[in-house]
């Protein structure tokens, strides 16, 4: 009981010197690698940077107790960093305190969502939001955060919601280009793209082992930051029109409650929602990967938590709200990560780094990062996934493109919820209108087919009728016309099986259509009969009076209706 | 292709003297009896009475051309009325020339909505109302029109949307109660009472046959009407505290286009959606039930577009939304209308009232109509059809019970729309956990049983899993959870068949599921396979990479599977 609340108890007592210095190092390299990163989407939620740093180590800490997953990383995330400044833009000025404030605020209300869900255990709530609404709003949102960064790269201002606002605010701005940021927007974009594809290669050539090289070419922003920061400190480039990071408050995070007006917890509510299920979603799926390949498990309900609780430190320690982060976690995994401690130690040394080198924030162009930002970002993007949907079901990907347009046209909230609501909606009617076959004996067995695909054995007298799918509202009208026309356009008909095979419910507004159907055919001289009923229909069907009213009988299988009705007559 | 936009067309060329006698004698009936109701549904929607006998003119006479039912009579119903009251008392003061404007621009509203809906062919919208939702409505609104007519009844004001208000208000307002407006009510309340159980059959005993006595006892509110009026009008009862229609135009309908602003109708625009929506399916049930009766069939999409017109031609000639009533559809055939000439004759004879009679409505007391609506209004409240759906169904139930609470509790709109979106989330939630079950061979057959129910033969290798519900969004984690908890308690395994029998659709997210599950098991060292899968289900799984990547085989039937996976060790 107390180990499935806190997870750490079930590794924390057989902790050993060996795992120690395996999750030290892995610590060691994660703080390292998630500085950039940390500054970069703190930036992108149009906060200021140190706030990415506040978000990666208290969270840390708190998921590494709470957290079932050994790997996982917490912290800011692009995605979450751009719902985050999209909802805050809505209550406040970006750079104001009360902005700040709101993204306290807005931690808090998505720890406290993720806590409660986790303890009613309502994870399924996120099932709901269908792989390609998922994909499409990721690639959406990493087009937007591209657009976003454009801004960064070239040295002037964008802002807006959508794409046409970004795009449209950037082209009036287009004459105020800094050249000197254009020229380190490109050596940075240029020299991560090419650690990115070449880095682990070349290293390799120069006689590093594998697994040295794929972390040492992950460095590589870092690098960029170290660089850039340096170069602009030596030569003042902050005075020629560079924009830097600025003065940032030294030390450790502040830690404390928010206290806004309760307006302001109603209007962050639906955005923290939204927030809570995408970065559970995102987490849960990448934690699961990492677990399946380890042979291990995790369990949705307590990562629910484990992330709330994050969330929760997030609010009370200055943050922005976090979730499990894909590039952070898979650095801790090829670091050599053993356990949760790992996260830990990276949690640490963040706070180290905030305590000690906030000083030298202040000379890191904001070139650097929107650089970072948009090489990472543009991984999101995917039209591999996109094409195979549309192959695949035009259904899947007409929500899919709903999320892809409303996301971009109309902003991230319009876009999930959109694809959310098109999704559900094109199920119910796909469900709507059942596929349906007349089926018959397959020669000298006792299977039975669709007749209009097989050449199969019939009779003029008895149909088969196989429904494909639940029996239930949205199509129980639907079923009645099905069976009028059947027994309309068939004047010799005297016995209609409905076959159940794949009715797995039948509902009150169901079960009202057969009756009604059930009396009809009788008025027509028609015998209603059921076949292969499953067990939990019929029971339930037996709490009804419809067993006494059915002219005919519920046959177990088809074969033994066909049988029956075949020879009464032959 | 004419005959099925003009349905008309299918009866007028060959309308003949014989259908005509029989055509004028039922509309003159339902002239007489539907008088009491159209008065009283208008003033049951706050406007004046005369709005309800505009209702049954041109809106009837629309229908005729372009309804497919042969019965069915158009006009003022209970429900609509309750709900234009509602929609209309947000927009505007009831008594006002606002008021009566909104009416108008709410017919014309919801015209659009069914005549669009009907060329759209969008009918199966009106499916998503179950059973249970629009029989919880109405019982609600039963309750609500007969705590809304108690005021009428006493001679007392009372207002408000939700049963609470009205029952406060009149209980505010007790002390005024009329004692001699209550003696009205009570006198016409026992008499409709007596007539409608008793009526009949003390007819048939002075003699008459058993049609005239049906017919005539019908005419129960009508004489009811004629009396208080006449005695009203003798003894000048208003002037002694009976309230009384008062003054109303004399002559036809005024024709013409409300020109309201824009903003009115957004507003009406939902409400309008639910009027279209709640007024089709109440009168498309009814359509098809009579003609059921007579082997006649209606066309839902044209039945839209009539209906459509219908609330046109309302909306043109000063008269609320209308519908399909139950009570004068039923009136006219018994009456024994044998074409949709019959409405026309009704539509004209309600003309000819209007022209003539208007100066004896002045003295028509309210207590008379309310006692009317009354005594019609509590045969919706259904208790028996509660009981009966809480036995089936507690999901069922539970989408009627929010709907009854929501409708009482926060009036008609919430009731609906509550109904309606909980009924779709439980039947969501409810394929999000789909029945599942291992299945063995019965011995000796090709059939294949759940092993926790029935006994038969397994094999420890060998995991049959047999899923009853299509695989889509919401279930596809669950269906992962399933199968690794399935794979981790049993470490012998080294074949999985999952059966398809009900499984009718394979999204793509279901998909990404399955080729997570195959790429695990694979890992794993166990072999995943499919069986029965059916045609459409495989036609859209070979448009994927799936049955190429698939570790197993796709077996047609489970006992194929079965053969083919038992061989290959034992």
């Amino acid at each position: 009981m107390m180990k499935r609340y806190f997870p750490a108890l079930a590794w924390l007592p057989h902790y050993q010197a060996r795992l120690f210095g395996a999750d030290l190092l892995a610590g060691a390299i994660v703080t390292v690698m998630v500085i950039p990163q940390s500054l970069a989407y703190a930036l992108l939620a149009g906060l200021p940077a140190v706030v990415g740093l506040y978000a990666s180590i208290l969270p840390q800490l708190v998921y590494t107790f709470f957290g079932t997953s050994r790997t996982l990383a917490v912290g800011p995330v692009a995605i979450i960093a751009l719902m985050t400044g999209a909802a805050l833009s809505q209550v406040a000025t970006p750079g104001s305190a009360a902005y700040l404030e709101a993204a306290l605020v807005l931690s808090l209300l998505s720890g406290a969502v993720l806590v409660v869900m986790g303890a009613l255990r309502m994870g399924f709530f996120s099932n709901f939001l269908s792989h390609p609404v998922i994909s499409g709003f990721l690639t959406a949102s990493g087009i937007l955060i591209a657009a976003s960064q454009l801004g960064g790269l070239l040295g002037i201002a964008s802002n807006g919601f959508t794409l046409w606002e970004r795009l449209s605010t950037l082209w009036q701005n287009l004459p105020d280009i800094d050249p000197l940021t254009l020229a380190m927007s490109a050596s940075v974009l240029s020299f991560l793209v090419w650690v990115r594809r070449y880095g682990k290669t070349s290293l390799k050539r120069l006689g590093l082992p594998a697994a040295a090289a794929d972390l040492l070419a992950r460095t590589g922003p870092i690098l960029a930051v170290v660089a850039t920061t340096l170069a602009t400190w030596l030569w003042q480039l902050q005075t020629h029109g560079v924009a830097v990071v600025g003065t940032v408050p030294a030390g450790l995070p502040p830690v404390g409650l928010p206290w806004p007006d309760a307006s302001l917890w109603q209007t962050l509510f639906v955005p923290a929602l939204l927030i809570s299920l995408v970065g559970f979603v995102e987490s849960v799926s990448m934690g699961q990967m990492l677990a399946a390949k380890r042979r291990q498990r995790i369990s949705p309900s307590q990562e629910l938590i484990g992330l709330g609780m994050a969330n929760l430190a997030a609010g009370v320690s200055g943050a922005m709200p976090v979730t499990g982060g894909l590039s952070r976690t898979v650095a801790n995994y090829h670091a050599g990560a053993k356990t949760p401690a790992a996260g830990a130690f990276a949690a640490l040394g963040i706070g180290v780094v905030t305590f000690t080198l906030t000083d030298w924030l202040y000379y890191l162009p904001i070139a650097t990062l929107a650089a970072f930002i948009t090489v990472s970002i543009l991984t999101l993007v995917d039209i591999a996934t996109l094409r195979a949907t549309w192959r695949y079901s035009r259904s899947d990907f007409t929500a899919q493109a709903v999320t892809i347009v409303l996301t971009l046209g109309e902003g991230i909230e319009a876009g999930i919820i959109g694809g959310l609501v098109v999704s559900i909606a094109l199920f119910l009617y796909r469900t709507s209108r059942p596929h349906s076959a007349l089926i018959g004996r397959v020669p000298a067995t006792e299977h039975f087919r669709n007749v209009a695909r097989h050449e199969v054995e019939t009779a003029s007298h008895v149909a088969l009728l196989r429904i494909d799918e639940s029996l239930y509202f949205a199509n129980a009208r639907y079923l009645e016309d099905t069976l009028y026309n059947l027994v309309a356009s068939r004047p010799a008909l005297e016995d209609v099986v409905i076959v159940c095979s794949a009715v797995n419910l039948i509902d009150a507004s169901a079960l009202e259509s057969l009756e009604a159907i059930n009396a009809r055919l009788k008025d027509s001289g028609v015998t209603l009969h059921l076949a292969e009923v499953k067990g939990p229909v019929m029971d339930r069907l037996n709490k009804s009076s419809f067993p006494q009213q059915l002219t005919g009988r519920v046959f177990l299988s088809t074969y033994a209706a066909w049988q029956a009705l075949r020879r009464s007559t032959d």
